[in-house]
């Protein structure tokens, strides 16, 4: 089904039972897989490509024991223009995937992120809400991003990292602040980083290692909990 | 497609292509996604919500490498009134999910299972069989619950967390047995614990940790392997 | 859709709004999930499988920060006999599933690998590129199977486990290996292996260890970073 309000470009195109909602605006020569469904409001540029059994700009929802309160005036999803996403992912509204953006398969995104122009998101990464992804950063498969976070341009995150942002894990209204990752940090393969956490620029975090505090600049960190073995 | 014999309630809101087999009850002002799957004798209550492209009431399977048997005599899956579905996820046959309960995306469960009140089953979670959650617990985006576990009401388990069931992996018919997670207690993310071990009430497991031995109440371990660093 | 070139065996159970795309081939006695996309060219055995919601047959795809080349030549997805395939996964061109292989729910499989006879690939696991399974080979759930890895028969992966390739972790155009497990080791949950590793024959381990150097046959490994604890 394509809604009456739905604004489609010029050599889209769509696969089978795809669902496009109301006020979608899809550009030219776009691709999209089948069963996808494109809920209302997203934008979509040109030259992007959508995999199959999708689900684009989804509203957000919670329980009573849940945090989070629920969002009613999200801004749309946005993607723009040569972004590629992968099959059975799901992707929330109020997200901004900028130019050249890859999205793997079985993927999620939460409100409120941007990932910058040209960035990897592998397979099986989640991203929570209120993050902020830079320019051609590298998330490996399976890591998880968790929320009010940053991380800067060109960062890379090996396979299956994990992180945190609430230090008394969920005992009460504390602020909560992810890790912080400055620019060119390297982050080894199931490394843990705690809430909070700066690694500086250019740091090289080890496989394996729990980051407990801030990592200076141009620095190598090993370990559990992770001790600096070299400064470059 | 909805089978002749499904008992659909009032108010019921049902997306495209849905299919909803043979025996499927649905109470009223229920909320179904698109390309959803309810499989037969499945009952879900009033108020539920679910999203688009899941699977809810799959039976079990098996090849014949693995231990398991393959079930023949399961209940239904069983999906009491408030309880909110995410996108992409599958719910096998036997599950209960108790009133108020949140599942996420991209989040599976399997057979003989019980998520107890208002409890949060987050993103891409994965539920072995024959497991027991109790109320009010969180279990953050990516963890994984073993088979043969239990988590009393309150647990909070963050992000990443690994579980296992198996001591002798694979080598053998011996007794699986998860982790027990008393009232209360708190595992912190990526943290990872062996067969068996148990967390006593309140104690707090931090991020990165590996716990090979019980831990008593009251008590805060970190490292690998934890060791108690703190008595409350 | 089924395109009219596809060849559909004897007693094939297909159902809904599933897509079968050109030059497929589907033995006898084959069970399809609804909503599933059958891509060009697959080949699938008699007696196979396959949930709903599922993806066979992905060609490959990326963007100009990845490394990986577009692959245009790859040759067909095989699914041998007996294959049984879960619910919303993802399965590139270019993989043989041998006889009796299960892959679960929620699962990625990319291109050039390889899945030996009777071999289980849990849940949520994902397997990257260019990589041999051997037979009889367990991979619990939510693992992760890096690119460039060689897995012999009878190896035990316990889950959440994480591999990795690259050393200098998107640095440059060096060459990528990852680790490679003899025949009949076992891997605890959530172990960490560094690039390159080779871990020895029955070698064993723990659970939460970082493994960063080579294992020998039949020593038992646990620790951060991994120490020999026991010779068998």
């Amino acid at each position: 089904m394509i809604h009456v309000t739905a604004k489609i470009g010029e050599n889209v195109s769509i696969g089978e039972n795809v669902i496009i909602e109301e006020n979608v605006v899809i550009g030219d020569h776009v691709d999209i897989g089948n069963h996808t469904v494109i809920k209302k409001d997203t934008r979509i540029g040109n030259h992007v490509k959508i995999g199959d059994l999708t689900v684009l700009g989804k509203p957000t929802s919670s329980n009573k024991k849940m945090a989070r309160k629920l969002e009613i005036n999200l801004d749309s999803l946005v993607i723009e223009e040569d972004v590629i996403i992968g099959c059975n992912s799901v992707i929330y509204r109020h997200v901004k995937l900028e130019k050249g953006v890859f999205v793997g398969d079985l993927t999620s995104i939460r409100e409120k992120v941007t990932v910058g122009e040209d960035s990897v998101v592998g397979r099986n990464v989640i991203v929570e809400n209120n993050t902020i992804i830079g320019k051609r950063v590298t998330i490996q498969t399976g890591s998880y991003i968790t929320a009010d976070m940053e991380i800067e341009d060109e960062v890379f995150i090996g396979p299956c990292c994990s992180t945190s942002n609430d230090k008394y894990m969920g005992m009460g209204n504390f602020k909560h602040q992810g890790p912080i990752i400055r620019r060119g940090a390297k982050i080894g393969n199931n490394a843990t980083l705690l809430p909070a956490v700066i690694i500086g620029e250019n740091a090289i975090v080890g496989a394996g290692s729990v980051i407990t505090k801030d990592i200076p600049a141009n620095t190598t960190v090993v370990g559990n909990p992770g001790k600096i073995i070299k400064k470059q």
